[in-house]
């Protein structure tokens, strides 16, 4: 397996090879208003649109392809908080394998739905007193599956990072990249890509305030654990950066900051009204940060990774209608 | 001016040469489950990305790009329930002129306030007692502005029909077109393009049950007016279709369907739910029609323009939940 060791962009152009006739390629949105709103240019890659929902397709296809004919037959588990679950499910079924998923009891209604709905058997847990990783591990070990982890692990990262690579192609060179931060997946995947293309691109990890650790660990220099934060931005309630995106974030990524829930809730508010876009907690991060006037963006070229749509209705309804009550 | 009788494709393609610098060329979005649920293959031109978010600033930039220099030194005015408003406002904007907008006391204030916002002048009326035309012809007689109707004038017509043609250019030859109806602004250009490039696609224009006076017009051979109807799909409360509209859809429009304010509601849920966009009630027309099951559509390629994304966030979500409760 790869490691981060060697992990660089080839790995992601491989990827792009690999799943472009399986992904999307997602449309790059502007918006007259946000471009005001920061005197910037902003070019909105719109991950929402992919597959399932979310950027985690590009992951699940990258790392399921590379199966042997024996991990095929016997099929895929993992955990995840959604749209990993959903996209890991999808990904089996399109390539024709069971897949076997571990998620929170928690997690939004309409992501265990979706996962069920793309023939992926789902397995609950408690995300406060239970273990994912050592319930995914033990089901790898009992039923002879082969774990795909939700970040942590070359091939999803690598897939993550396509997205980064294809705003590029698309727009051109960047000043400024902002990307959600969770695990650091897609941030790892994308900085890698960024700073092959783009070597003076700016590359900025964006976190909720309530579960800084990446930031701490980026700061730090060594990988910082927090219990599950709460958040509304249910893809970035992890609890650590991974063994493998770590040091690529500590060497691709130029800096890592935090947006509050409330920002996170008036930039999914100006998605909707301004752009007609439905977007999710996580997803907003980036856009989040472009608005809070943390980063002085007079005349730069920023490009923002809108990770994710998937939001639950009546859970989008109750943001809007709390926040105008 | 141009009328009905030589109306045709030509006006569409210069309208589409006029405007290209100005407009966005909207993206073609599909669904997977959407096909799914209908047996066929649908196409959905999103309009709800076009500038002020819905198909109407192709027929302003149209209409205004061929005033005279006096006309423009004098201004446009016009009446309309929202998006013919915001699309004149910000046309004027762009090409520096004075705009003013007759608009229902009524009218979503997302549409009122974003009228203001590109620089219009407002005027408001009651749409139950006051004769909105007569009030627009009045303010253009006092102060030598021009009026531009929302629907019934063939600059208008051609610059909507440019839609259908960027669809049919895009994804090739179509076996339905399904258009929103309202005046029939929309659904004669689009008809136009459509049996122009592709003659054998079955072209049906959709409204709302409660306002069904395009369907008794197309069906008795004569304009029929209605009184205001209550209906969710604000942008399809016309009251009759126009003296221009009319005779170019008895010419090419092969149906007029109608679809409920409850289907109406549905689409829109599934729009934002599966698709993560957000699509004002007008907007769902043609989608709405598609989910109905009033067509057959087994292994057809069908194009669903959808007209516009302008729906205030706190009515969309009440629109979510009472759907639920």
């Amino acid at each position: 397996m790869l490691n981060f060791e060697n992990f660089s962009f080839e790995d992601v152009q491989k990827a792009h090879q690999r799943i472009a006739p399986f992904v999307k390629k997602t449309p790059v949105l502007s918006s007259q208003t946000a471009n005001q709103l920061t005197a910037a240019k902003l070019f909105f890659k719109c991950e929402s649109f992919q597959d399932t929902g979310a950027f985690k397709f590009r992951g699940a296809c990258n790392a399921l392809l590379q199966f042997t004919a024996e991990q095929k037959a016997r099929g895929v588990v993992t955990f995840s908080s959604g749209n990993h679950a959903q996209a890991i499910a999808k990904a089996a079924q399109k390539f024709g394998m069971r897949a076997v998923i571990v998620m929170p009891k928690d997690a939004p209604e309409i992501k265990v739905a979706a996962t069920r709905g793309y023939g992926g058997e789902v397995v609950l847990y408690d995300r406060y007193t239970e273990d994912r990783e050592e319930i995914g591990r033990q089901l790898a070990h009992d039923q002879g599956l082969t774990l795909i982890p939700p970040y942590d692990h070359p091939h999803v990262m690598a897939g993550q990072g396509t997205s980064a690579k294809e705003l590029i192609e698309e727009v051109g060179e960047l000043d400024y990249l902002f990307v959600p931060l969770g695990g650091g997946g897609l941030l790892s995947g994308c900085a890698t890509a960024a700073k092959a293309l783009n070597p003076n691109c700016i590359v900025v990890g964006v976190e909720p305030e309530a579960g800084n650790d990446g930031q701490r660990s980026f700061l730090s220099g060594s990988i910082v654990h927090i219990e599950t934060p709460n958040t509304i931005a249910d893809g970035a309630q992890t609890q650590h950066l991974g063994l493998h995106t770590f040091p690529v974030i500590q060497r691709y990524v130029d800096d890592v900051l935090t947006v509050s829930d409330t920002q996170l809730i008036d930039a999914m508010k100006f998605f909707a009204s301004r752009m007609k876009l439905l977007v999710e907690p996580t997803g907003c991060l980036g856009a989040a940060l472009a608005f809070s006037g943390k980063i002085a963006m007079d005349n730069k070229k920023v490009g923002v990774i809108i990770s994710g749509g998937n939001v639950d209705l009546i859970r989008f309804a109750k943001f809007v209608q709390e926040s105008n009550g």
